[in-house]
């Protein structure tokens, strides 16, 4: 007996630990899922990106890179080497000659097309909720609004091919956006294996907030600045005691991803930069320049693609076609990106290199092409080089201009297409060209001032003391990227732990703080928020700060003259209760004693009612239209044992406890109430009588009007 | 005209500014505040400190090592200078013999005892509010408690002083906790400048979130750690609009101390780490157990201080003698510590000294004496060395064991005594003690085992590639200090800042993970709850969880047979109030309509109702005991021409939306109400008739009775 005692006493504490641990176990299988996901994600779009230009001959599922490496070649230089064919070179073309240079355009461009035709037939055809970015869904399902299937099975599927095969296309747009909205269709699978969060919405989101943290860790290597996007930009009601388990989570898909290891180097950080860099404060002039052009880059970003996207929805051709128009933008981007050295290679190489330093193995560089290069002849130290350019930095200089604007234009038409398509990677890379192009001029004019024998200030090592081309890159894509997205802190620690050094957490906060202000004053809303009012999603935004005055009464329904419908509580039949669902459209009813002194007993759904009234009616014959429907417990003798038709008694599907606040009550506590609390509607009274309601529609109406006036 | 409406027109703009950015302005007035005072602090704390063994010959104003920096001592040593004078020297004793250790030793118990006595005193008799380190009390202010003064001038600067006078003593404290208060004051007398934050309590708990964030980014110069311990720990309504404000305000006061730069040194981090550092995944079964003897500790510790604690709070010797108990515990500390080299030394200092590996110039030191050490010529890469202990280490490992049980006692005793005393660096100089002995034993192990041949694994270059002590001195410090403080995110970003790696976020993280689960299933809340429910605070924890099933009915106010006390809106005379403020203790009072029918119209507090009375038979001589109060707005016509009194019209201070909720809403939601809304009362009714009152007292009640039941 004691040790059948003992042994379901130990089944109990078993239980019970399952119980507490189920969330963590939850989180630690969205981790590991997560980072497997993308680390398969990144080492076949890398593998796709090059098939555009050709195959290993040898063994045709390397990469061009792990292609060349296994070759053992010795002459091998990045361009070329013997293993790696090209298209040209498969069809016998071996002489680079003009038909040879026409063949590989063609085989690039339609690659580029068959690719991103293919990825934006599966979204067609399998998951429309597959294409865009997904953020700003997710940010309206963390609020707590309910898009069926969004994150379902079909659609992680579709979005992981659908991804693959747009990013490989060349088309402008980015891996990070689209890794959060799989990381959370990974939480919402897995969340149902766990009974206690699949089956409630609360829990489950707690779930969905640590795998949006999981999706940043992933996209970015940068587990706490996952952390702190799911916080500030994701999610909505962020309960603090999840946050830890949202960090565990985002470290274990970072780990995982680590141990794919889908860029084959050991180094922690996506875009890793080197420690000798330094910045001087009079260089936060030029930051700070950098910022206010991102919080106006950004700004003209959204309201060209808001138009677009406006215009798309609109129009009867485009938005029809959404196939055509892919392969459209694909054809234009792939022939247009082709002539360029900047736009052709991927945006994250191309951030990768403009983030670096000149070191004296990237002299040959166009970018790099600097007259006086002190090599020094010790190789711990880092070579420098004065601000004098050579002819190659010319070049490279108007190269990049035409990079930026391209990718500019690519990345507006781009953004809201039907395939997998994120926002961070094609705004970092236009932020570096920008902020390396401003890096470049600065390095001119001090060059210039030093030359002059301005010392002082300036007695420094251009470029390596301060005026770090590579810096400004990276302080410029912060910016960019800053103010389209509109993130804070999140976006600093993304950008620190990308880069790993703390050294530039000011110059990235100064231009991600003035980016803000601009693009703040500019008067045009982040990206996310742009797309979430273009699809009028019922999303209540939680960070901004509304100093109404006006108070509840004046924003109530039924204003006017119109009449509040309300149920009462014992004495009217089914038909009256049916009668008041076909007329009217609300989402709910309240309850009052009667409907002379309404006095409010409690709220039911329209869905709620529907449903017990269509069952009350087929499970009993003598529940008829003529029914009385009662909802308190006090049903009268006669009615029960009565000849007439028996009554329906809903006491269970009433709401017992509905919010309730007074007719004089600040809206600023109202919409407060709906943000905290996450509200559907609010009963308001006075003198304990019921005069109205008002809903989450009327708030964002109300939000609406009041920002106009 | 034109250009005066033009110059208003500007005016308004400047204004509007002015508006938008006072809370920066305020905030970077904070954080530069908060710097300088840090690095004040820090740098008399030195000098203080050092004037316990001596002083500086030609210049009294230097500590000792900028004494014998600017000596120029061409033979200095780390343990002595021409120009640094003991005491026993200033005395006339050159010869290093047993008198001169006598009176180095009373000199050096003296002083220590001299200073805690004197910031004792400045406690006792200027600022009571200035003893220990305020976290706790700070999370109290920040979740709504008003305890008035504590944030005031005269706590800053007693706070600030005593401060420098306790951590120079001697005694087993830490400066970080204090330091947040201090930050929290500066944050609170700043707010008064801008009306828009000193008037609006709500408003000022922003500036005090974003000050305590400063108070940890200069404590431990950690920005992002500042801002997720502000998140975490200390605010209660964090609003997530103000963490992009809170982010800058810990980063300008991180900028400012490093301008300040109290240590002396170019680095960003306190304790900064070598980078050559390298951990194996076999180790994470080490890292776990220092997790687990973290957690262990930790919630030992509790136990042991709030023991003692409530003791000194019961004794009646103890509680009215403080400053005796501050000259014996300091005198008993001093003597102690004197005669060990790892606990003489300041705590910041040893766990430095415990997280470095053991570079070349290091191997005369105890800690430090291998056998085999390989010192290769390349002066870049590290040196490293065998599992082979020479002497010295067994002599460091034993001292370290002693200095171990000396810190722990120490730190039981000093915490809760009445001069400015944290927490952070004890515990972690404590775990790092802990973890450096874990790490040297571990570092044998695996020489045993290399040694017979038990290669694989193992063979990595020890104290280069794996058994770092150094490192393991890391974990253990974050182990010990998760165990007491229960912090998790917070806590692993502030190590990760001040190591500056990446690389070590997985053991930190894995030894904070351990020490909460193991401290939590002890079931011992961390050291600021603790403090919280001995000096029972009205603090409600927002962090657990609470299924309780029991329904507003059961808790509301009167239970059983008490009546409640309501004012009745238009029939109650100045008499009947009066007495009904002296009959009750209650806070406030619920206004109907009438006593009859319960109808709220709104709720009036205790302190508005007696200045009102009061005002009113001051102002008007007719406003007698017999004059009927008025809360609503028509006064009949025969009372106010009347010769009777003349009535009191109250409808200004009758708050017109009370929160009211039904009497069957689950007190789950009624909980999270109170969390969320920062509420002080709930009104309960049924169907719209007033039945009770909910204040925070009966919620903090009930979730009392809730966790014995």
């Amino acid at each position: 007996f004691i040790s059948s005692q003992k042994k379901s006493s130990i089944l109990c504490l078993i239980a019970s630990i399952f119980d507490a641990g189920s969330g963590w176990i939850c989180v630690l299988m969205v981790g590991i899922a997560a980072g497997a996901t993308a680390g398969i994600i990144d080492i076949s779009a890398r593998w796709m990106s090059d098939l555009k230009n050709g195959i290993c001959a040898d063994r045709f599922w390397l990469d061009r890179e792990h292609c060349c490496w296994s070759a053992n070649d010795t002459v091998y230089k990045d361009a070329d080497c013997s293993s790696w064919t090209t298209w040209p070179e498969m069809l016998g073309y071996y002489h680079q000659s003009g038909f040879y240079y026409i063949i590989d355009f063609l085989c690039y461009v339609l690659c580029a097309v068959a690719m991103s035709g293919f990825a934006v037939s599966l979204v067609r055809v399998f998951a429309p909720y597959a294409c865009g970015s997904g953020i700003p869904e997710i940010k309206c399902v963390l609020s707590g609004f309910v898009i069926r299937g969004y994150l379902g099975k079909w659609t992680f599927v579709i979005k992981a091919v659908g991804l693959i095969l747009a990013s490989a296309s060349g088309l402008s747009l980015g891996k990070e956006g689209p890794m959060v909205h799989l990381a959370c269709c990974i939480g919402n699978i897995f969340s149902y294996i766990f009974p206690k969060y699949g089956n409630n919405e609360a829990k489950k989101r707690e779930i969905l907030s640590a795998s949006a943290a999981a999706g940043v860790s992933v996209a970015f290597g940068a587990p706490i600045g996952g952390v702190m996007f799911s916080l500030e930009e994701a999610s909505y009601y962020f309960p603090l005691k999840t946050m830890w388990r949202s960090f565990f989570c985002a470290l274990v898909a970072g780990i995982v991803l680590r141990f794919v290891n889908p860029f084959g180097s050991d180094q922690t950080s996506l875009f890793h930069v080197d420690y000798s860099m330094k910045w001087t404060f009079i260089e936060l002039v030029p930051f700070a320049c950098l910022g206010i052009f991102g919080g106006v880059i950004g700004a003209f970003f959204i309201w060209c693609n808001i138009r677009w996207c406006r215009y798309r929805k609109n129009s009867k051709i485009l938005g029809q076609n959404p196939v055509y128009e892919v392969l459209v933008v694909t054809g234009f981007t792939a022939a247009i990106a082709y002539f360029n050295p900047y736009t052709r290679r991927s945006a994250s190489s191309l951030i990768k290199q403009l983030f670096d330093r000149c070191g004296p193995e990237d002299y040959m560089m166009d970018l790099c092409d600097y007259q006086n290069k002190t090599v020094s002849s010790d190789k711990v130290d880092d070579n420098y080089h004065t601000g004098e350019f050579g002819s190659g930095v010319s070049t490279a200089f108007y190269q990049l201009i035409v990079a930026f604007a391209c990718k500019f234009v690519f990345t507006v038409f781009t953004f809201g297409i039907k395939v997998p398509s994120g926002m961070f990677v094609p705004s970092m890379a236009m932020g570096a060209i920008a902020g390396r192009l401003l890096g470049i001029r600065v390095e001119g004019i001090f060059g210039l001032m030093q030359k002059n024998g301005h010392t002082g200030y300036w007695a420094c090592q251009i470029g390596k003391d301060c005026v770090m081309p590579g810096l400004y890159a990276m302080v410029g894509a912060a910016a960019v990227l800053g103010g389209i997205t509109r993130m804070t802190v999140s976006l600093v620690v993304i950008m620190f732990e990308l880069t790993g050094s703390l050294e530039f957490i000011v110059p990235t906060m100064v231009a991600v703080m003035f980016a803000k202000w601009v693009g703040d004053a500019i008067g045009v809303s982040g990206i996310y928020d742009a797309h979430i009012e273009l699809n009028q999603y019922p999303f209540l935004d939680n960070k901004g700060e509304y100093p109404y005055s006006t108070v509840a009464l004046q924003v109530m329904q039924p204003s006017g003259g119109n009449t509040l419908h309300v149920i009462e509580q014992d004495q009217m039949t089914v038909g009256e209760v049916e009668q008041l669902l076909n007329e009217t459209t609300c989402n709910g009813f309240p309850v009052v004693v009667s409907a002379v002194d309404m006095f409010i007993t409690g709220y039911c759904t329209r869905r709620d009612l529907q449903v017990a009234i269509s069952t009350g009616r087929k499970t009993s014959p003598n529940v008829t239209t003529n029914s009385k429907v009662y909802f308190s417990s006090n049903v009268p003798e006669f009615d029960i044992g009565g000849s007439g038709p028996s009554p329906l008694r809903l006491k269970k599907i009433l709401d017992l406890a509905p919010m309730t606040l007074t007719d004089q009550t600040p809206m600023e506590i109202v919409i407060d109430m709906f943000r905290k609390l996450g509200l559907r509607q609010i009963l308001i009274t006075r003198n304990g009588r019921l005069l109205g309601i008002i809903t989450k529609k009327d708030i964002l109406r109300f939000m609406k009007d009041g920002d106009s006036i």
